[in-house]
């Protein structure tokens, strides 16, 4: 053992906390394996006198952030406050400016300034290390950075975001409608009272950018993402997705094509005989695909207090190590050739449409969608009641995204419509 | 780029060839993610003039992989010879001797070597690299010694060995019987003119010896691996087990216990909703347990060219990053303190009994499984066929493993016996 390795910690939340528990049940295990002794020495959070389940009595406090990230205290500034700009964004800049390195879970902030902070970093040779901002204790950024990187990358998919793959999971296991289920996942602490950014698909688009940019080796590019959420899936869908052999996920989507790359978040119906099909509850899993190791699946825990501590415990070991690596595996130019997808993908579709049950209702839907040269592969309705309002299930062939959202444009405005269409691509993942 | 890491391969098989055609397609990729070049400049194997798909005309050709070993010419020695002793041990040895790293894809080599070969490499500040030797392309290596460093590991468990599970994969799918699902993996080329290695279990317990040296950070200990093979397994087994919510798979297991550690290599019952339940035919899984983390599993493809290739060059890729971690990801001592399996084991099996249908039989077997403890969850007789033979499948609740063998070794004394039993294990994975 040479020296130890100070760390400080800003942010004394679930990542923070489980932080502090793992040093203090693992640390001799994890000195047995670096070349440095590992000494949290310092932390950071709103409230000191808040009620913790940790003991911090023995770090020095900071109010600021900021003045730990400037301190000579530390040689580590592990960021575990969260969000994308304001304290969090500065207090890595100062960290970075002054030759620390620093260790961040935080999805938002490297989706949204990877690129600068990843200049920042090269420029004072500091490591920019974030392993627990993309699906907890699951390795997929080494797997990337490093051990898939003799690989030329061509697709990455996976479940991103436990909040929405719970509710998911237990529409389909209940039955129950989504808001019932949203409200057991924040009694149970799966998601927040505010839980927009998980449902309508943000966070999985923030970590979506982050592999993406590991994938093709460029800036992470957050606001090129076709984003759609969860919020218009009703159990009847998933009902449907099963009877038809399908199941259905919230997915991030990056695909290399020949002028580009393709990024997308929305809902997928993949086959129930997927490798992440079965993948429920909280889970996270990841699927890649290179030219020479073909496919990878990695699964596990997305989030949570030990997981994500599991991963910045990682980064920290690594930098002990004085694994000099740039923090998206190669030094990124600033070129930016990331298409968007609604010209680009050629896939089928899932549709419901509740609509008033009448004569020639779904021969005006066929031609508009057969206006657009979008064929049908199966129609379902469910049950009969003359005059009132009954669930149409199409599911239609391989189309052009454009043809397709131009028909539905067309459908939409059809009087027999009740309300707006359900559209679920399908994915033959 | 400082300068170039000169790299001579040693072993021309699917893997080295693998390696070749890796860095003919992706060497510009490469190169840009690591600070010095890799260069092939070296190549050693049996037959110069064999007829290969690759071009050699480039490297400089050894007859002996030894010499060039020895030689200043490289930097990083690839030993992709295979098996234990001899050769590819020499030149391991002459390699990391002379300072040089070593990258190898031999788990017969690390399983039984594994301890002096590391204490070799520090001694000279050298590398040994094997991510190659478990699982193909999964970076379960990488995984264990860096992203998981942080946890104390209590269990792995996985499906090590491609040729087996495509063995038990297509019994399934067919209904075919082993050896003639056995002659057809050897047409495909997934088993060889000599399967002994696959199907008896000693690869799938190299494998596991080289896991458990990781995540117990001490020598491998091969030679205390309790190993049983693929062999008595008939679809019949696999039929009942599918009846009974299970399938079979070949698994490595290592589990840490208060007083030590417990390897064992042998056939499992698994529920068929485990996670690697339906990771099929050639393709590999590891499922790894830790304090913090939780359960992670790893999925891909456990051989071939390209997997085995892209995990021997993200070997060399760490090394030319001077990444310097020691072979097991801790200095080992030389410590061993693995127990056997028999008496630990505390669980369920299943057995399937070949006896002629005559009344009494099945309380002779009950009275022996009663006389050790054992209790029966379940008997299932497949039709009625007084005087001739019929199978008795048997599950029991959990048991002993003493208890159960010494029931079982009078059991198969019984006269009504008409060949020696199958006894499978059944895992709660």
């Amino acid at each position: 053992m040479s020296s130890s390795l100070n760390i400080g910690i800003a942010g004394l939340g679930t990542v923070g906390s489980g932080v502090i528990e793992l040093f203090a049940n693992n640390l001799e295990h994890i000195n047995k394996r670096t070349g440095k002794f590992l000494k949290l020495t310092s932390v950071s959070a709103k409230d000191k006198s808040k009620k913790r389940n940790i003991n911090i009595n023995d770090f020095v406090w900071y109010d600021d952030p900021c003045d730990m990230a400037a301190s000579e205290d530390i040689d580590v500034f592990v960021e575990l406050i969260g969000g994308s700009d304001g304290i969090p964004k500065k207090s890595v800049e100062i960290a970075l400016s002054s030759g620390k390195h620093v260790v961040t879970a935080n999805k938002a902030l490297i989706a949204t300034h990877g690129f600068e902070l990843s200049k920042i970093a090269e420029l004072n040779s500091s490591l920019l290390n974030f392993e627990a901002s993309v699906a907890g204790g699951i390795p997929i950024i080494k797997s990337l950075k490093e051990s898939l990187a003799g690989n030329k990358l061509n697709k990455i998919y996976g479940i991103l975001n436990g909040t929405c793959n719970f509710i998911l999971t237990q529409m389909e296991k209940t039955g129950k409608p989504f808001a019932e289920v949203l409200r057991e996942a924040q009694k149970l602490g799966y998601a927040e009272s505010d839980p927009s950014f998980d449902i309508n698909g943000t966070d999985t688009a923030h970590k979506l950018a982050v592999l993406s940019a590991l994938m093709m080796g460029i800036p992470p590019n957050f606001s090129s993402i076709r984003i759609e959420g969860i919020e218009s899936i009703r159990s009847e869908d998933i009902a449907y997705s099963k009877k038809l052999g399908f199941c259905i996920k919230l997915l991030g989507i990056v695909l290399k094509k020949d002028r580009g790359y393709i990024q997308r978040v929305h809902p997928c119906m993949i086959p129930v005989t997927s490798s992440i099909s079965r993948i429920d509850d909280v889970k996270n899993a990841i699927f890649v695909e290179g030219n020479f190791i073909g496919p990878l699946v990695l699964e596990g825990l997305g989030a949570g207090s030990g997981p994500t501590a599991s991963a910045v415990v990682s980064d920290l070991i690594d930098i002990s190590k004085g694994n000099f690596i740039p923090p998206f595996g190669c030094s990124l130019e600033n070129k930016n050739n990331i298409e968007k997808i609604d010209t680009e993908r050629f896939g089928p579709w899932y549709i419901r449409l509740e609509v008033i049950d009448k004569p020639g209702v779904l021969a005006e839907i066929a031609a508009e969608l057969k206006n657009q040269s979008v064929s049908i592969e199966s129609v379902l309705q469910r049950g009969r009641a003359p005059g009132e309002c009954v669930s149409l299930i199409i599911t239609t062939h391989e189309t052009n995204e454009k043809n397709f959202k131009n028909a539905m444009e067309k459908i939409k405005k059809l009087n027999a419509l009740t309300e707006p269409p359900c559209m679920i691509r399908i994915e033959n993942f």
